[in-house]
């Protein structure tokens, strides 16, 4: 199933996704959570979605925004160094243990937006990764159980700025600028992916092929990633997980190449569909509401 | 003014605390937002507690249990490095840009609550810090307005694993093990703060003095850091942000000094007041909801 949530007429609600059609939950389940958070709270609810009539009405795809299937996720982290070819284009040591960063809720950002140039940098850069989302609250889930725990897998595009990154070792604050965490289109349950660890992914930037691998090249792969987060922390439903880029990103292109005003940047996964973010101009002025 | 969340009789609501009473706002104000972030987020309601009476109905401050002050930030920040003196015995270098990671929501912690010795390490540390909560969404803010978005300043312990932490150049998952960000025991508003940056901080376990300077020593203090981080992003109202720890961490003891079940870390800053945590026992059950 493809779970999407999307904004129609001034109105944000979720959908389910079939072909080029989507069905709007509250007309034809009125009764459920109107938002995605809520939803995969709700076991009994996400029951209900299977009984969804084939033939129940819908909308054309093309009418409606789409937008970030988890609007507001309660966090996001970010691994980075986890496919070998991005960690040598990068003159990284292949890490012994997993490097994680968090990105902040407030870089969001819808599956076709608009995504800001920074004022304070030049270096704009994109990484194509496969996301997931969490669908139950745990604590110290074993490698084996982790599949019991993520609802779904989407496309993300970590986008980065490299000069702010790469200053300090933390990495943290060039990872999270407004607008720089796309993702979307919609979230694709379990049954649909099948194996998460054999999708391929691409990348291009104004239809120019950058980025190229499979999800198999994960160093530390989805469920390693659960295992390794829950013994520190509880995970929560609608917690979103970016599982690592790999080779190809603007800054180890041959000479760098970093983003635009304008260009367009493309990300697909097989079964996920693909997100494409075009770079427009940040506003830079004091805001203090 | 001296603004707690407690729970009394079963119920979570927000207060003044004056002396050793408290003044319940749900009694004295009841048509005021019951939670820290609805508070901070309404000019009107700061307004009207000014108005609270001298006289207003108390209650005991003894009998309340004392929480969080914000207890589901949108997101916490913590800046390393940030006392030269902490930087040497660390030996790290002295940091030329502002060196950041957050903590989860999931670490957020009451003042005087137990926090987790990890099943997972045996190098439970702690930081003491000064933190302070954001009371307005801003972006861009020059360091000379960042005095305008803060709502108020509290004590935290940023508590680290610190194998967890080291291991990766990122330090984050090390940062933010469930329990490990006691913070309280209430927020005191910048006018009764006055210099935020003169302030005694001190930190002791089991009663022997651990950590001691004054925070007049930050290296890039509250107003940097309010400047640096919303260059990047937008701050909300709520987001918590620690602003570094002094000398005198468990790791730097000869020989080092990691907590152990049981013993009591206590954190006080002159006019913040202090939190007291004990060591406990953290639950390792697999937890799948």
């Amino acid at each position: 199933m493809k779970l999407a949530t999307y904004t129609h007429a001034g109105r944000t609600g979720l959908g389910i996704v079939r072909g080029d059609r989507l069905v709007e939950l509250d007309v034809v389940a009125p009764t459920l959570p109107r938002d995605m958070i809520g939803l995969l709270s709700d076991a009994r609810a996400l029951g209900a979605l299977k009984n969804v009539a084939p033939d129940a009405p819908s909308i054309a795809l093309a009418d409606v925004t789409l937008r970030a299937p988890v609007l507001n996720p309660g966090k996001i982290l970010a691994i980075g160094l986890n496919y070998r070819d991005h960690v040598e284009e990068s003159n990284m040591a292949l890490p012994e243990h997993q490097v994680w960063f968090n990105k902040q809720h407030n870089c969001v950002n819808d599956p076709y937006a608009g995504f800001n140039l920074p004022s304070v940098s030049t270096m704009f850069d994109y990484e194509a990764e496969m996301c997931f989302v969490i669908g139950k609250r745990c604590k110290h889930v074993p490698k084996e159980r982790a599949h019991e725990v993520i609802a779904g897998y989407f496309v993300g595009n970590d986008a980065t700025v490299r000069d702010w990154q790469l200053r300090t070792n933390t990495w943290q604050i060039g990872k999270s600028f407004d607008t720089h965490g796309p993702i979307g289109p919609w979230i694709v349950t379990p049954d649909e992916v099948g194996d998460p660890h054999a999708l391929d992914i691409k990348c291009w930037v104004n239809g120019e092929l950058r980025q190229n691998s499979n999800t198999k090249h994960l160093i530390f792969n989805c469920f390693d990633q659960v295992a390794h987060l829950s013994q520190a922390f509880t995970l929560d439903v609608g917690d979103v997980i970016f599982s690592g880029t790999p080779s190809g990103v603007g800054m180890a292109q041959k000479p760098p190449s970093f983003l635009k005003l304008g260009d367009k940047v493309r990300i697909e996964i097989d079964k996920l569909g693909y997100i494409e973010n075009t770079v427009i101009a940040e506003n830079a002025a004091t805001i203090i509401e």
